[in-house]
């Protein structure tokens, strides 16, 4: 970055512009990567990021969104340097409309905060990734995220009504805010939703929410094998559940001895299934659930303290992994529901291959696994790459894709070309140039240009 | 278009290439506008539309993909001459997936068998445009269709997994099949939905499918006022309503007539409501839902006969606005919601300012309302054109845009500046431009270019 783009930035930020070297370290990660920007910067409405943006097309300058920096594949991480644009001081909720049912955000603020301030009105707005305690609303979009009432309520994109944009050449497109329906010229909003912010910055979102659900009904319940598990997708859609979390082999020999689990010796595989909804129908669905398998234990939560203790072994996953993988990487591939046990299969031939220890869990309901590759430190680079590519291809064989939730960033972009055709990336950038042509927003993510 | 591009496609399509007038003359229009084309084709696969595509690109003449012709906005009309392309011989259902819940279509399949097929495996394909009967599911992902029910179930958009594109330079691109999550590279399938058969044309779609319900509750009520629905869209959405359907001002007294509804003289408007979902939910919401209005009649099916009637009601809008209109348009606004009232009261003042009178009727619950305009035939093109900008100026003015489900095509593209900033239209001339370099896909559809 040139001495003469900074003192711009200072012109233009004042004191919201820092370069010094202890604030910087601060956004140079997410929870996977780290690079050091020149600057950062902190804008407080569109009219900032504009500038910002018009000042990087002229100069050349990289420019990288960033909400809460927790991503796991770099995608708020400036790998080619630049000014870090922190969307932290952008967090304000605007607008609660109980008419409409819809909330009006800027791009800081935190899924959580969303979340419970919707709450106390009785709405719901249901995407929840897994950091959403800490995670930005901008962040969710520009990574399409889920989480794990995805299996029925769907992803972050479908609570999206309304978007400000600012292009990478500074101009500021407003998207319909408030509308159901709408067919008027092309659905451009949909392209900045999971673009990891190499499109444009999110500057205003407008969220559709949904009456909150008043009664659950969970159960855990126990397989003893992969042909077990087979029919569950189908079963799963077609009762509707609205979570179908599965915690697969390596860690449920853990889980059981920690948490005591009432269930027998030979259980292999975990799933937490709840129903939401009004009334007794929660309790009806699940029955109708549990009634499908044969050959099965479980358990089902008689309170809510029951529930929240079978929720607290779904949130021991991390922990425990963490505490048995001191070296690994961490996958978000998505298939085809059903294709979720042939997919668990070959996750556990992969240590006859590689010396690696597999844990894998995820939205057993929705395709989408998070896959825990553990491995010891000596493990050479170039396995652990024919590793990766063995697991694309197979996920991609299967109908699959790289990322359900998490995205490309620079954590999968060597491997798009498994997934994606030459021309299909050949249009996406293309894309990107009509909308970047100086390559400033974000540079070096999902693809090199 | 030139003798040898006919020479040409008639060696591609041999007998599936026609330019005898008569049969011209079936392909020249939808349900508003009509233009003969030059040729007409019957491709059967996607190798097929691509060849002509790649014909087409290579020596410049029109081609513009057609399904049912049910469109209102002149969508699939040559406008410009050229080459239909008919995808009526693409029109198998290829594959029920009972575990992944998809089915994949071909392009041509009819909307109204796809509904009926999974239905009996109790699934449900939720949109149902007006034309579903006749309409093609294609047609319907390019308008992005609609339909009653989308205030509880959403539009085409909502339930459209995979889809495969040939491009108009004659490319076949392909988006992830079964998949329920998907953040790896661009959004690029969304862009084709709505696009009005611009961008590309649909060889195949996978579709997503729900659980059917399996009981309903049906009310008829009445309002004497605007102030009297003043919080119906809140409620609608708040309590998840299948089916909102409001009859405006000048149809009500016909229908009260025709079916002798029995409800007070002073009603002035209709609102057919619907909730469905399992066992005794839907007349649990139902009885919530009128319990929240006060001073309003009504009377709620008491089987299904009598749900049959009320939707019989519903049915016969339409033919009583042909009888009653001689001459006249028919718009698609969508506003949000809450603003329907608003809308409402502006046209029915409309007749103080101009000699027309107003048959409104639509989607209440998602604020999709068909507002028919009918007139004199001497009145005057030029009057006509000020009371449509000032609808449309009175549409955004709210917060709302020019169609809600039947698309710009060339019915509105005059006037879609009053909604989409110049900033906007200039984005997407330039996504047309990198898809469709020469413009030859259904040129002079949407905005000139």
């Amino acid at each position: 970055m040139s001495h003469s783009a900074k003192l711009s930035l200072r012109e233009i930020f004042g004191d919201r512009f820092s370069d010094e070297t202890g604030l910087l370290f601060v956004y140079s990660y997410d929870a996977k990567f780290e690079r050091t920007p020149d600057a950062v910067v902190f804008p407080v409405n569109s009219d900032d990021v504009s500038r910002l943006l018009s000042l990087a097309t002229e100069e050349g300058f990289p420019v990288v969104p960033r909400g809460a920096g927790t991503g796991q594949t770099g995608g708020s991480v400036p790998v080619e340097g630049g000014v870090v644009l922190s969307l932290e001081r952008m967090n304000h909720i605007l607008e609660l409309d109980c008419e409409n049912l819809t909330l009006t955000v800027e791009p800081g603020a935190i899924t959580g905060d969303i979340k419970s301030y919707v709450a106390r009105f009785g709405l719901y707005y249901p995407p929840d990734p897994a950091s959403y305690a800490f995670s930005t609303i901008g962040g969710n979009i520009a990574e399409n995220a889920g989480g794990i009432h995805a299996v029925k309520y769907g992803v972050t994109a479908d609570y999206l009504l309304g978007l400000e944009v600012v292009l990478p050449t500074g101009e500021v497109i407003s998207f319909a805010d408030k509308l159901y329906k709408n067919v008027t010229g092309y659905d451009l909003r949909d392209i900045f939703v999971g673009s990891e912010g190499t499109l444009g910055v999110i500057t205003r979102a407008v969220l559709k929410l949904i009456p909150a659900p008043e009664a659950y009904a969970t159960a855990l319940v126990g397989f003893p094998d992969l042909s077990s598990i087979r029919r569950l997708a189908s079963t799963i859609r077609s009762i509707s559940a609205s979570a179908c979390e599965l915690i697969g082999k390596n860690i449920v020999p853990v889980l059981m001895r920690e948490f005591q689990l009432p269930l027998p010796p030979e259980t292999r595989y975990l799933i937490l299934i709840e129903f939401d909804g009004f009334g007794d129908e929660p309790r009806r669905l699940l029955d109708l659930m549990l009634s499908s398998f044969s050959g099965v234990s479980f358990f089902v939560a008689r309170d809510e303290a029951e529930r929240e203790r079978l929720w607290d072994i779904r949130r021991n996953i991390s922990p425990i992994i963490r505490a048995n993988c001191a070296c690994g990487v961490s996958e978000d591939i998505v298939v085809p529901p059903a294709s979720v046990p042939e997919m668990l299969q070959f996750l556990e031939n992969l240590p006859d291959e590689f010396p690696v220890k597999i844990f894998s869990f995820g939205h057993a309901g929705d395709g989408n696994l998070h896959v825990n590759i553990c491995y010891d430190e000596l493990f050479p680079e170039r396995e652990l790459e024919q590793l990766l590519e063995a697991l694309f291809r197979k996920t991609v064989s299967l109908g699959g894709a790289l990322s359900g939730e998490h995205g490309v960033g620079i954590a999968k972009k060597r491997f798009l070309n498994i997934y994606l055709s030459e021309e299909s990336i050949r249009l996406q950038r293309k894309l990107k140039r009509i909308l970047d042509p100086r390559g400033i927003l974000n540079p070096g993510k999902i693809f090199d240009e």
